[in-house]
């Protein structure tokens, strides 16, 4: 197969994501795609990249890698309150497998259509699979969500529940013995996160800092602490779980609430004034929140069990900087 | 070392990219990078990967690698006329190697700070070195380069000279004897090609069509030729070329003209009116350029030597669909 049809092979695959948006002027097939912005309206761009042998394993279906690196990046886009546009892919192939071409960019196609992104170009490439995209989302001029915000008193709140991702994946690996139901609702959530772009703009204007939750709870909270020079109190009684993760023992979910990774929800800060604009925000909305702590005047994170306060000890911190 | 101070440390090699550009509202270190658009300003978007043991290999040192990354991609922004503007970098590496980095770092910033452009985030990676680079460039409304308005009569132009990139490797992989001072001056082209940017912004509003040439003049300019639906002439007598590739025989000149690829030269159009507007443009220009055919109303590509067509089996052109 010569070089130029295994490319247009491989563009034919990704045509369903160009969404035809109205501010995308030149497509793929030039130069480079030409896109059109709107007086007010800042860009957040974002890129992530998954390896193959290191973000993932042979074991992932590859409609579910097509999902997942778009919703690693939307889920940035959300952090910001943005409104995602536009997506740039560089995919690195060892071969032209079209049955996992298929599957991959479905799963892509899924999420980036529902949310009308278009991938607007890119660049494909022969060598060990790797996967990049760069997403790029609209902000009103003013109105973004940043990490360095958060004040004293504010409250901390989390989107959907904690932990599934990473117990899944330790169950993968025979670190956990799951059932196959339990293990089966957990990788669900490990493929197929839930970007939260409806959240992060209902949060425009009312949380004073906000972040996704990509490397654990403690790890990503602990960015908004040391960019906004504050401390927290974590109410571990509070933190939200799925019914999978709660026939694992207390321990083991805070454990992977706090240290998994891979949740994609959000968690972001809330002046006591803003709660009632909050409620009213979301009044329409399905996502759950939960209110996980509160910011402090104090330096890094703490952690309580109801009123006492438990040692770090207690709930795997110490294995962030192991 | 931990996950943290390891990034930690590769995002220090690239802080000099940090051009404290006025419209980057949010550098690296949040969820994503925030840039302000100007009204009446359209967006130019490209991302170019090189993967090692395909793109490079080992002999290639790192500060050419950085170099050559961001050349390729802002050869892609000078096709379309683009000011380029912001960077994203995704970077995938078998491990943490100081100097290597450093090097890399210092060739990219020598090219991004040239042109005031600026890394505003990305990715850090471990796996397979793969290298992806995302660019944006800034574009006046309406004065896009693109590649399907070459008309008939109009004038073919290069700039630079062609097919030194393309033998420097095939004297590497030993398919050319070349003298190790040969070798040396063609090395530099393959290694630390230049962008075009002031050539295409130049061409603004006085080039019909444009494309940067990575694949080899023959396949580029048939990208030219197929959006525009029209077909050219090629004076083969009048390819530029450097002193070094003169040592070849004029056949092999000719092969790695047409077929070589990695030249990252403009080719364009002008149409016969505007060739006073093209001298004057560049009049201040160090830029050479040479003509080396015509658009007609044929299909694809013809060859002439002077006034005697040839016949393409002559030039090599059987060899890019091989």
């Amino acid at each position: 197969m010569s070089k130029l049809s295994e490319f247009e092979l491989i563009e034919s695959y990704f045509r369903d994501l160009n969404q035809s948006r109205s501010d995308v002027l030149l497509r793929q097939g030039d130069d480079c795609a030409v896109v059109k912005t709107t007086p007010g309206t800042h860009i957040a761009v974002t890129t992530d990249t998954m390896v193959s042998g290191v973000h993932f394993d042979e074991k992932v279906p590859p409609r579910a890698l097509g999902h997942k690196l778009v919703a690693v990046n939307l889920s940035d886009l959300a952090a910001m309150g943005a409104e995602p546009a536009w997506l740039s892919l560089a995919i690195t192939l060892p071969e032209v497998d079209q049955e996992w071409l298929k599957e991959f960019a479905a799963g892509m196609h899924e999420l980036a259509g529902y949310y009308h992104c278009e991938l607007i170009g890119g660049d494909t490439t022969r060598g060990p699979l790797t996967l990049t995209l760069t997403a790029h989302g609209l902000l009103p001029e003013g109105q973004r969500l940043t990490r360095h915000n958060a004040r004293p008193g504010d409250w901390i709140f989390v989107s959907g529940n904690l932990g599934d991702a990473a117990a899944a994946l330790a169950g993968q690996q025979g670190e956990l013995s799951l059932s196959s139901f339990v293990q089966h609702k957990l990788n669900e959530r490990l493929f197929y996160p839930t970007p939260r772009i409806a959240l992060g703009q209902a949060l425009r204007g009312i949380a004073t800092s906000c972040i996704d939750i990509s490397d654990g709870l403690a790890a990503d909270l602990s960015h908004i602490l040391t960019r906004s020079k504050v401390g927290a109190r974590i109410f571990l009684h509070q933190l939200p779980y799925s019914e999978a993760l709660k026939s694992l023992t207390v321990e083991q979910q805070r454990h992977y609430a706090l240290h998994g990774g891979d949740d994609y929800e959000l968690c972001f800060t809330v002046p006591e004034e803003m709660r009632g604009s909050l409620e009213t925000s979301l009044a329409h909305s399905s996502v759950k929140l939960a209110c996980i702590g509160q910011i402090d005047r104090s330096s890094g994170l703490r952690f309580f069990d109801h009123d006492k306060e438990v040692a770090s000890s207690n709930t795997g911190y110490q294995h962030f900087n192991s």
